[in-house]
């Protein structure tokens, strides 16, 4: 296998260089069916309890790329796929992550998510959790609607292995002995299952086989695995502006993720007592996050934790290695680098 | 149609004077389906993830009467199913109602459910919310499980109307101008639907047709609107033994249901202004729900919300009208009574 740097298409550094990233090529090939899956998202969230469009709007029209369901889409497309079960399919995975996102935000102390302020900051808890359960619940009728009983298994245990991922994460916060196999569990279950199991309902509506399917899967799952790294790493960055996120999240949280661990395990004494103090007794001044982004960068722990990302994403380039050729199979290569080298 | 107090049967008068209640004669009727049922219950809570079965088991071993995966088992067993389905969805039933009191647990401030301290009191708000998730994407791989996607569709409606009864609550808390066909609309929404959706299941997935089902939907739906009025009316009794619930906790979360609906329309002008005080400002001591209690009672609120339940009592009864005479038939007829006179 070639290096990853050299592995970048010439057509994907031209698209960069016109400004036209490969997550809007991918749209651009799948137009009509994201059109599709546009409107059943906002379809499908309409309620007559009014509060829930609202707050559903506020979140899905947030400014996401929408890159789970364009995952679903590309796969059915690159398929061959003539049905519309894939639209069903997509805009479920879309609430499914949408609903994530709620029962996130009243999980997390974030106050910023797309660069706008959380939901539960304007609404409170309650409606977050409330309006979280109606997507989750609309994202199975829309499953239903799309009337495959395997594809509705892929995503039910894609499903409950999230909530598994967001409870490992709940345990190893605070905890600096949580080691990067642990970390990888969770980031594999929590962010990473989702982009497998939306890749791979898209395959497995066509009629390409088990093969195809595991080939989609398995790039979903390494896309999603780098893509959570770079957020990891992103978050001990002062990139706010590019990711219209807070930087800090994580840190103020004493959540342990890769930089964390990476740059403990190298630690001198008075920087361990630093990360003991911050992530494990979760005492911290708003000044800490500035030592800790020094500690992370000095230690090499980020440079580390984009290795780690660039990996996944060559991963992610590889397991579309024996499809044919096609424009949205060049898309999706390109997106795995995307997704790396926006952090640089 | 007879009177109420006319209508329950021989049978039942004799169970209940020899300690033995419809719902445990229901029980004892679909004993093996019911062991089968917790049987799968007990190994599809489990996960790698120590915290879910841990905080999943608080909840489900915490002496719940299992009403509704016993609908579920009950409508199936009566329309001669044969096959395993009907275990599978009583335990997805199951489920969904456990991820709904975990997530209830979360938005209320309840101190006691069932005689318990409630899950997020010992654990915090976020593993109930996730743990709540997991339970709601078990419920899905369990329906998955059975196989029938038109059951899965009731089920998966149901879980989306429950998140609307329960936001359209939340909507209503405070506001004395909530109307009894709004809190009708609330609790037909947030408790009824899953018992009509239990019943209406597991009559599905027998050969008995659509003239069955509805049967069962409606009787399910009758009795859990029934169910929900006894509720309501017990949070301003004195029965907090009987019930193992903390008194007062709709009282002390400003909830507008109807004992306090009725109260608040009969109320004179000191009356009305205590309610607004307690209900819309939010504003109580601990002396005041004693305060509510005697006005409730002063007003006849109680008696009527009552009456209300008796009313739906006997829709559930004669819900059951049309189906053959079956041991069975008798056990949920009983049950709708006897859940009206559990508040006596």
């Amino acid at each position: 296998m070639a290096p990853a740097k050299t592995m970048q298409s010439t057509e994907a550094r031209e698209a960069a260089s016109a400004g036209i990233s490969p997550v809007e090529r991918l749209h651009a090939l799948v137009a009509s069916d994201m059109a599709a899956t546009e409107k059943m998202i906002h379809e499908r969230m309409g309620s007559a309890v009014e509060l829930i469009p609202t707050l559903a709007k506020h979140l899905v029209d947030s400014g996401g790329k929408r890159l789970r369901p364009l995952l679903t889409l590309a796969a059915a497309k690159m398929g061959g796929y003539r049905g519309q079960a894939h639209v069903s399919l997509a805009a479920a995975v879309e609430f499914i992550h949408s609903a994530t996102l709620l029962h996130d935000d009243v999980v997390d102390a974030s106050t910023l998510r797309r660069g706008k302020v959380v939901a539960n900051i304007v609404w409170g808890n309650k409606p977050s959790v409330l309006v979280g359960d109606f997507l989750f619940s609309r994202s199975f009728q829309l499953m239903v609607a799309a009337d495959d009983i395997q594809v509705l298994n892929i995503l039910a245990n894609a499903s409950a292995v999230i909530a598994e991922g967001e409870v490992m994460q709940l345990r190893a916060a605070n905890n600096l002995a949580t080691s990067e196999e642990d970390y990888l569990k969770v980031i594999k279950a929590k962010t990473a299952e989702l982009f497998a199991a939306a890749a791979e309902s898209g395959a497995k509506i066509t009629d390409k086989g088990p093969g195809y399917t595991a080939a989609m899967r398995h790039y979903g799952q390494s896309l999603g695995i780098a893509f959570q790294l770079v957020d990891d790493a992103l978050d001990y960055s002062g990139k706010q502006a590019l990711m219209g996120k807070a930087v800090g999240d994580d840190f103020r949280e004493s959540k342990v993720t890769l930089p964390v661990i990476l740059a403990y395990a190298r630690a001198e004494n008075q920087a361990k007592q630093f990360w003991k103090r911050v992530i494990e007794d979760g005492t911290q001044s708003e000044a800490d996050l500035e030592r800790a982004i020094s500690y992370v960068e000095e230690t090499g722990a980020i440079r580390e934790t984009m290795a780690r990302a660039r990996h996944y994403a060559d991963e992610a380039r590889k397991a579309l290695a024996d499809l044919p050729a096609s424009d949205i199979r060049a898309a999706l290569a390109d997106i795995a680098d995307f997704c790396v080298e926006r952090a640089y």
